[in-house]
């Protein structure tokens, strides 16, 4: 009977508990929302950057001026730290590039192309071969060598338009600019051109990162468009024999010096319980990095912006880092994750925005069940704001290392992913093609999510 | 013991069948959706309606021209039926229209205007008098109507950008194009200027619908755009005496023939047992009606493509319904009911696609709560195409009659709602604005819902 009696007076303060906090939580949501979506700083900060700075691959001039405007937005702020962490960081210049698609009779189309990240160029000179296209992997491997060797491979390779998250076409398609071109290295290919990673029919060719195996010859990759990608699978149906002519000047520099930006409101109660958030503040050097991910940086900084403009003191530290060298290297995050262990760091939670500035409509999560349940108990409170999935499983590539090193609990935000790839790495990605609201959207999420997690710990 | 053993294998029976029908249903929504997806064949009828025909108002050629295209598009589907209702429709003509903003020392500034739909215009003659600004309409009800009379009032009432769902702004603005004039009039203003019903900062008027109250005055009503909306504001602040001059020929002609035009593919078991799905043929006289409603249109009729070319006959009677007139009159809407009505029809569920053609996440529903539980055990189905949201209470414009006349349920599906009212009404709402897969993953869930009402009944 009293075990009874405990069990219900437990039970009535957990339900009272609830019905007390939910309803301060759901006024304090409804603040973040409106002082974000009225202000919209993060959208006025996403112009600045991209119009001001524009792309910055790591180790540009561009990329160290993001760091000091990074860090001079969060000192703006009014952030109680705001401090540089160093990393060692690539340095890969695109340089020139040109390249024609030669026919029968030697009709030459000139064809605008994008270097792969991290390729090295053919050193100014011109090469060209004979182009053999192959649709998947599977037709590389099955050939005999001699037939691709001395050649430009053409990996045809798709977008697959049935997935209904982008993401999860994003997945299959990389391989072909990530890891194919040493495939056809082994196999004696001279060069490598790929059909571009990108949901849009355009004219635009998407770059992203490549890796050399380094047990076969480091041969220049480019990517070219959609569109010019179908015209040459056209053309070899038509005239069998088509070669490819290529000069570029892409090389990887010495490694440079630069900087994760770091900056946080320090907790008044628990502060060595961390909540970090952030993107990456380096992009690819096309385009504006505008999506990807200067979207991330500045809803990241939002999240500070709006505790300190609403009076919010957190009771954990709560933390935006934007990370340096995402796209081609990492080292940001590795960095990041290597100094969190140095400093005994405990972070309760690392969330990533990493998918571009469109509305939101979920966050997925690796960690444990009771983890992931008690999130999942606040999805009332967020469905209010637009975030309806909290299932997938999932993360961010910056916060992966810390992840990986010391099992911390990540999210990474989803917006919705319809028109990412459209622009993901090409000149397509420019402030004008985020929308306000949208961006503005994400950062109530990620703020929403901040606050809880600050409240009521996980 | 008879009776447990009845309940527990109705339960059984229950369970057993819910088990084998959901992998199937689950099978074939994937089926629907990689075919849209894929052949995106509702896109290239948004690009033929957007670009061949163009605007499209009710009585205008255009509109006849729709009327047309819909019924061909239809027919070459391979519906089992085709066919036109006739209904006359109110013909409203912009004519010609100009704007003058006259400030201190006369300086005249030409202002972009928009007449709003069914507005008189000034008989082509220019009226020009002091501008009133009125925030609200409380400020205009408040005040004595010796200082409004003989002057041109300026409805100065901003889309509230703190909502999540802007449909929850238009609400409160839309009062301002729609009952606002007659207030004006009421106190003796001869013209209205609205500032635009718009969630967009940009310099494009948004026309819509209003309505006079006989009572007083017909007056001349037109939308500036929110930019020159603040121009004037400011300008007002300023020189405090600044006038209006507008001159416009825009008018109502006599009620012209016209057609809501309907395909449908005959219910092999229960033909008389109606799923009606639609949007709205007619648009506004500017922009291209794409989002509004050209997407409601083709997704309509993809619902019917898709069980054509995927072989799925449909148990119960499948229409797709392209109302005329939903803008400025709604007539299309109330004929359809009256027809339904008069040939005994017997609809389970209507369902309206009239928010615009991006990636949607739910369906608005107005039925018992019964219905409503069903609809909503198909949710884990449904979040696999986006679609989470099956709370709000809504349904259609031109599906109202039905409901209102038959209590017939209803549903609307909700796209995103972040980008609508920047190009609602608008020259911004152009074929140029929709993406080819938002678009398509809007038919996807309006066709997978039209399935498993089909196969499960409503």
């Amino acid at each position: 009977m009293l075990k009874n009696l405990l069990a219900a007076i437990i039970l009535f303060t957990a339900i009272a508990g609830k019905a007390q906090t939910y309803p301060k939580d759901s006024a304090q949501l409804k603040l973040i929302s409106n002082y974000i979506l009225n202000n919209y700083h993060c959208y006025n900060d996403l112009r600045d950057l991209c119009k001001q700075i524009g792309h910055r691959i790591s180790g540009s001039p561009q990329a160290e001026k993001a760091v000091y405007w990074g860090k001079e937005v969060m000192e703006k702020i009014g952030c109680d730290k705001v401090y540089l962490q160093e990393v060692m960081v690539p340095r890969w210049v695109r340089g020139e590039e040109e390249a024609f698609i030669i026919g029968q009779k030697g009709v030459r189309k000139p064809v605008v192309i994008s270097s792969l990240g991290n390729s090295v160029g053919t050193g100014g000179k011109k090469i060209k071969a004979e182009i053999i296209q192959f649709n998947n992997i599977d037709e590389l491997k099955l050939m005999d060598e001699k037939k691709i060797k001395g050649k430009i491979v053409f990996f045809n390779y798709r977008f697959d338009q049935m997935n209904v998250n982008t993401f999860d076409s994003y997945g299959p398609c990389v391989y072909y600019r990530w890891g194919a071109p040493s495939e056809a290295a082994a196999k004696g290919a001279i060069a490598v051109v790929i059909r571009s990673v990108s949901s849009a029919y355009d004219d635009k060719p998407h770059t992203g990162s490549m890796r050399y195996d380094k047990k076969y010859p480091s041969i220049p990759a480019v990517a070219i468009s959609n569109v010019d990608a179908d015209k040459l699978e056209q053309q070899l149906v038509k005239e069998k024999k088509v070669s490819f002519e290529l000069r570029s000047t892409c090389e990887m520099l010495s490694d440079v010096k630069s900087y994760n930006v770091v900056g946080e409101l320090t907790g008044t109660e628990l502060p060595n319980e961390i909540i970090c958030f952030g993107g990456h503040l380096d992009s690819w050097d096309i385009g504006e990095g505008a999506h990807d991910d200067g979207a991330g940086v500045v809803q990241a900084m939002e999240v500070l912006r709006t505790f300190k403009k609403l009076g919010i003191k957190p009771k954990r530290t709560i933390r935006a880092v934007l990370f340096m060298n995402e796209e081609n290297g990492l080292r940001g995050g590795v960095k990041y994750a290597e100094l969190a262990g140095k400093n005994h760091e405990n972070h309760i939670l690392a969330i990533e925005s990493d998918a571009g500035g469109a509305t939101p409509f979920g966050f997925s999560m690796t960690m444990s069940y009771e983890r992931s349940e008690k999130v999942k108990s606040w999805l009332p409170l967020l469905r209010t704001y637009g975030i309806y999935n909290l299932d997938r499983s999932g993360g961010g590539a910056d916060i992966g290392p810390l992840a990986q090193k010391f099992g911390t609990p990540v999210m990474e935000l989803l917006p919705d992913s319809q028109r990412y790839f459209d622009m993901h790495h090409s000149a397509n990605d420019v402030f004008e093609n985020v929308h306000r609201r949208e961006l503005c959207l994400g950062a109530v999420a990620l703020t929403a999510m901040v606050y809880l997690v600050n409240v009521h710990g996980l």
